[in-house]
């Protein structure tokens, strides 16, 4: 993998990864003239035990533009600069314009619960140059690549500041509410382990504590066995719909040995992650013949030089959808109560996406 | 509060309340022919430590049925029945057809996670005979009647079974995937206090050991004092926009003193809160002058038969809208992370439904 590390004139940072040499002459551009002073501020809730972020500027960041300008796509016009250059250039990741988190954050207002500066970090992580393109549709050599830059990615963030937890996180499709069309994905980087990968963590090192193995160890071992909801079975991944499936096309995808985090995957392992991802991808798109919105995303251990052998880097992927044509809305019992109520099994919902041929070998 | 309990054909329950003496001779009408079996199952998700439910006939639902055809409102033909009488009744509370809960449930497949019967109840509550009225709509002496039902029913279910959390919700518009638009909400029961309820109980619990009153008393002195995010200051009640909002127009309404759930409100409490939850919801009206959609979800002490000095009887509203034409979607760090990131301050959503004008005394 060759990176390029550059700064745009507004002060951003944005790294250029590609598995050819980049030319050194490559200049980093940006939309945006002026330095954007983000001072997202966190509130303590007192109810849930948890922070909340308020990121003001957030309401002017861009909502379905029009098609002709794309900010993720190269700039090859240098009087209308979008956020990355033009290249040859796979992977580009830079610093969210609008960020909810920030590692410049220093202020916070007083208020009648606690309130600190919203310390983090935000990255947009472009997986093509190629508009058109999907993340699934990609060269298995290319996805690989992506999950070598989710690896590095989360190793530099946590040297550049006090940073406990990163999630790489991908929203696709307008029925998520995504604004740009272009093939990207995210990086959220938190000082505190958020609540959900929190809680998991806590599960996991419980169970690890009692069985001397973790609880996704121990469901992948099942699933490979009961293999009715299996969509991928590789020498070193897999990708299944979880018997617990909280979504009815909610799928999992992990190595199957017990990694903890992205940096500490081996070759291998990387090359049927990225076999087991574009299979997954494939069938989601194939499933109605258009593309499939869902939210993905990877969950690895906490940055905080500790091992954590209790740890399973996996994804979670969960559609909007319940059927072609209904939404899975989140109501009464999913937001208010925490507690899932599936109109699906994932044994059917498997069956189907089961059906679905690709090819993740072909061009 | 005059009741009347009556059975349907397919042998589901159906309460019929009113402020004024009812007529024995109501009959309970049913759409259905023949009794559903229900037989809902619970699965382990053993990453998360918590149940989803299975219900796979919930698929067969209305969704968006033509509008002729209203099954909550009073049966009129009975060759057409409805799901509710004609008569003389305010609210009615009948047993949901197709529940993701049930007390009757006892089976549960063997899979490679614990499963359990989905024991609960889930009730629809019809919160008037009229189609075209809303909850902020009904007079202030009909709302007041609505939460003693919510009293009364949270009683009545918990000595119906092994239930030990009971959820009055609503959920309201087609933005939060409402299938049937004439006024009503939903009851869920759960056997064990799901996880939203439950983290607030814990919460609330460490809070009170450590200061002697709960996390919302002391906010709600807080809010009052602060002023600017309230929306009904009332003698007994407070609607305020918290301080640490996740949505946008969130809103929470509560009695100030530390009421642990419906039954024990003291009247002159629960009319004031009828009358803040009435002028939260006109706000919310007017603002676009359109019905405005959201999830309100009313949190009270378990039913586990313990004192609970901790908990605070209150609602929580979630509207999906952050302007007046972008919805708010929960994505990448709302809902894999649990991390809230907002993009208006709360102080200035509040100031919107400040200067939204309203009668709540009105006709």
């Amino acid at each position: 993998m060759h990176t390029l590390e550059l700064t745009k004139p507004d002060g951003r940072s944005l790294t250029l990864y590609s598995r050819r040499p980049l030319p050194s002459e490559l200049r980093a551009p940006s939309p945006f003239p002026r330095p954007l002073e983000a001072q997202p501020h966190l509130r303590w809730h007192p109810l849930r035990a948890e922070w909340v972020t308020y990121a003001t500027y957030r309401q002017d960041r861009p909502f379905l533009p029009p098609v002709a300008y794309n900010p993720l796509a190269p700039t090859v016009d240098p009087a209308a600069p979008t956020e990355v250059p033009d290249g040859d250039w796979d992977v580009a990741v830079f610093d969210n314009r609008f960020p909810s988190l920030s590692l410049g954050a220093d202020l916070a207002p007083e208020l009648i619960v606690p309130t600190a500066p919203a310390t983090g970090k935000c990255e947009v992580v472009v997986y093509s140059r190629d508009a058109t393109a999907s993340l699934g549709r990609l060269p298995l050599a290319h996805i690989e690549l992506l999950i070598e830059v989710w690896g590095e990615r989360t190793q530099r963030i946590a040297q550049a500041g006090p940073i406990e937890y990163v999630l790489p996180f991908e929203n696709r499709g307008a029925e998520v509410g995504v604004t740009l069309h272009h093939p990207h994905g995210q990086i959220y980087a938190y000082r505190n382990t958020p609540p959900v990968p929190k809680r998991m963590l806590d599960v996991a090192l419980d169970y690890y504590a009692a069985h001397g193995r973790g609880p996704l160890a121990e469901l992948i071992q099942g699933e490979i066995k009961a293999s009715v909801r299996m969509l991928y079975a590789g020498e070193h991944a897999v990708a299944f719909i979880p018997v617990c499936a909280r979504y009815p096309y909610e799928v999992w995808i992990a190595p199957i040995a017990p990694v903890d985090s992205f940096s500490a995957l081996l070759p291998v392992q990387r090359a049927d992650l990225a076999r087991a991802m574009k299979t997954v991808l494939l069938k989601y798109d194939g499933l109605w013949q258009r593309p499939f919105p869902y939210l993905m995303a990877w969950y690895q251990a906490p940055t905080d030089g500790r091992s954590h052998p209790e740890c399973h880097l996996h994804a979670e992927l969960y559609p909007p959808y319940r059927t072609r044509d209904k939404l899975k809305y989140l109501a009464g019992t999913e937001i208010a109560a925490g507690f899932f109520a599936m109109d699906a099994l994932p044994e059917n919902k498997a069956q189907e996406l089961q059906q679905v041929k690709v090819d993740i070998d072909g061009p």
